[in-house]
């Protein structure tokens, strides 16, 4: 990367515009697109003048979205519809939804009536739906064909088409009726006829159905373009395999976020304006931190056992703390395990019960250990029980929560991910310390 | 599902074989593979039989590692072999690896001697580099082919390749020299030359490059196939689009269970043995109680503060636990950035003056309310501002290791999601402690 951003600032700063025109032909677009956002807006511009057209729009489409709204702000007219003109649909659709309305209605206004009319199909469905990240443009094919006859289509209109690896099989009606890869049509003898050879149990999705559905189906069938049809089972796009791992790898960002208790970003964390990130995170730490009073209270009602036998609060950072560890790691299992579909209605008790086994085991083991620290510390038998009875109890109730709550959430129609470490260490925070007390109470005054 | 397992079970209870396989030929391989393992093992093995061969191999391929071996054990010798001798290399090689030695051994003697060979090529590799995973099975092109003669090539040997979409262009000694994809070829002119027309610039990865690089150059360039070389740049295999989505899959959640302080586990969590998970999830806990040991001997140390100030020890759950969540929120937005590339060398140092200042902000904030809060719960308007301060510098501490820590572990080549939301919340825990009776002692007994 850093050779290639250099190259092309001394052949800007030399001025050889042809030895540019030829570095930029053979460049990788999607190396390009990381190197010439960084560049002065005006030298930018210029090199996408010397672009060729398609890989301009190519180097374009490949570029982050608030890059590609600077570029287009420093454009004039024609290089702008140029480029939105040629992008592909899909990717036009998700760029004008960022858009300022204004500036998109303008654009819009700009492109053909055929483009125009493609995009305010896809602007018509809902955010993060198979009808917003399809694209119209798929080769289609009619059953009486033959495979030559099918060859010279795609020959014909391939090159337009986002995806030719896979033809899909329509009726007059426009309805799904199979599909049928190029590689079976390459394979096939040539006379044979698409009705014959198009494969019928065609895996589709619906307009209105989550990115998240159309991803997962897409990788558990691990096909390179999948179907959209309408409420009529009628084919209106498709989705192609390079929307599939970014909407994977999003959904996984966003249950990471959740798992660390920050709200998922519009944006990315990286350039937002510090007081929105701020406020994005103060919502959960002022949830935990409310909840986290509730501590300070059964505490402050302790007040007398406190004062007779003060080594007591010495143990309560080390319970809370194991206690909410090992409730994260329970969530954290949990909670992937639904989003892998690991976890399933029908083993969900059993899950559960092995997790609130595992932390009877690890409650045992490591309140052992503390019984004896706990001893050396302060000297007093009775207290270090104490200590090592509550580690058990506290760790059996945090796998249990961490287990059940993911569960309760699914079932109810939230993402589990919200049982975040920071909410699980929270909550045992303040069933642990009561625990606590209650067991100090009864091995101490008997 | 329902139904499919159900009339499979009713078409075997009713010893229909003809309908039976006729019910089996129409369905999805995959959805088989997700069905027949929850048969009997007889009655799995008699689906298996009636299977055409290819489509066995498909379904068969699909199953989980372990339903494979459970499988393999109950079928014949001659239903071993056909099996095992048509998967494709890399499935077979991941297969082999998990099977007993001695199994693996017997196996392995059963192919042809070129299918064993192929599998032998892969085994040598070390696990999850693109040696490993890759399939020798592509198509190669020589660049005096003329494309009508490449794609009668495709077509004499393309239905045992793994994909044909990309064609791999090598010289006598396989070194490579480009690539050309089955788009290009069908839209090309049939008498043009592939020297003329392949892509020179072609993305490839060496034999023992990590599966992650693999997987996001392969996001990144969006390919359907990329080619591994050896060290001398000759052609040993390629690595399909399939693999990719399981790749990035698996290192998400190997990212998100080391957030959660989880071990990565070799096989599935939800299939493990209960002592086996504990084993791998007691590890960190020791660490981590260990650590939070030393909050018990600081707040010991404090004895007799603690003694005339009952109060303070009310508020210790609520600092540390505030300090631990805000702590838990930046290591897990720079973990992930760092594994999305957003966070940089360059812009590391930036990125973590803004999560201090993030810290900062929130700290302000909260600590306000506390202080109104502590005053209300004990009266003393002393220990309410140390409360108050505490939670300024605490979460701002916090922002600062929870930032600095990731970028370290980085730096010296351990992955930074070490840095879970228990370990910041331990670590916290004991400098949180530390610093509220450092400005309880400044505050109260100036």
């Amino acid at each position: 990367m850093e050779t290639l951003a250099d190259t092309l600032q001394e052949l800007l700063a030399a001025q050889h515009w042809d030895e540019l025109k030829t570095f930029l032909s053979q460049k990788n677009p999607i190396d390009l697109a990381g190197v010439l956002p960084s560049l002065p807006a005006t030298e930018c511009a210029l090199c996408f003048r010397l672009l060729e057209k398609p890989k301009a729009v190519e180097v374009f489409e490949s570029l982050e979205i608030d890059d590609q709204q600077t570029l287009l702000a420093g454009f004039r007219d024609e290089q702008v519809r140029d480029l939105v003109e040629h992008m592909s649909p899909d990717d036009r659709a998700y760029l004008l939804d960022e858009l300022p309305a204004r500036v998109a209605k303008r654009l819009l206004r700009m492109l053909s009536p055929s483009e125009r009319q493609a995009t305010s199909l896809l602007l018509g469905y809902k955010e993060n739906t198979a009808g917003r990240i399809m694209t119209p443009e798929y080769i289609s094919l009619k059953t009486y064909l033959r495979v030559s006859e099918s060859l010279h289509k795609i020959r014909k209109i391939g090159l337009d088409k986002e995806t030719v690896y896979y033809c899909y099989v329509i009726d007059e009606q426009r309805k799904l009726l199979g599909m049928i890869s190029l590689k079976d049509l390459v394979l096939a003898d040539p006379e044979g006829r698409i009705g014959d050879l198009m494969h019928r149990e065609v895996v589709a999705v619906h307009t209105d159905d989550d990115q998240e559905v159309v991803a997962h189906a897409m990788k558990k069938y691990d096909l390179l373009a999948i179907p959209v049809v309408d409420r009529e089972d009628r084919l209106v796009g498709i989705v192609t395999h390079d929307d599939v791992m970014d909407i994977l790898e999003e959904e996984a960002t966003e249950d990471i976020y959740r798992l660390g208790a920050v709200a998922a970003p519009e944006q990315s964390y990286f350039k937002a304006k510090i007081f929105t990130v701020a406020t994005h995170r103060v919502g959960w730490l002022l949830v935990l931190l409310l909840t986290n009073t509730l501590t300070g209270s059964i505490i402050m009602d302790q007040n007398t056992l406190l004062q007779s036998v003060v080594a007591l609060a010495a143990f309560v950072p080390l319970l809370i703390g194991s206690g909410g560890n090992i409730g994260s790691q329970t969530s954290t299992v949990m909670v992937r395990g639904l989003a892998l579909q690991e976890v399933t209605f029908s083993n969900a008790f059993l899950m559960l019960l092995r997790e609130v086994g595992i932390g009877l085991i690890l409650g045992s083991l490591l309140g052992a250990m503390v019984v004896i620290w706990a001893y050396w510390l302060q000297g007093d038998w009775l207290v270090a029980l104490v200590v090592g009875c509550s580690l058990v109890v506290i760790s059996t109730i945090a796998t249990f929560f961490g287990g059940l709550l993911p569960l309760i959430f699914v079932r109810i129609g939230i993402d589990p991910a919200v049982v975040s470490a920071p909410f699980i260490s929270t909550m045992v925070d303040v069933l642990g310390v009561f625990t606590y007390f209650q067991i100090a109470r009864l091995i101490i005054f008997r």
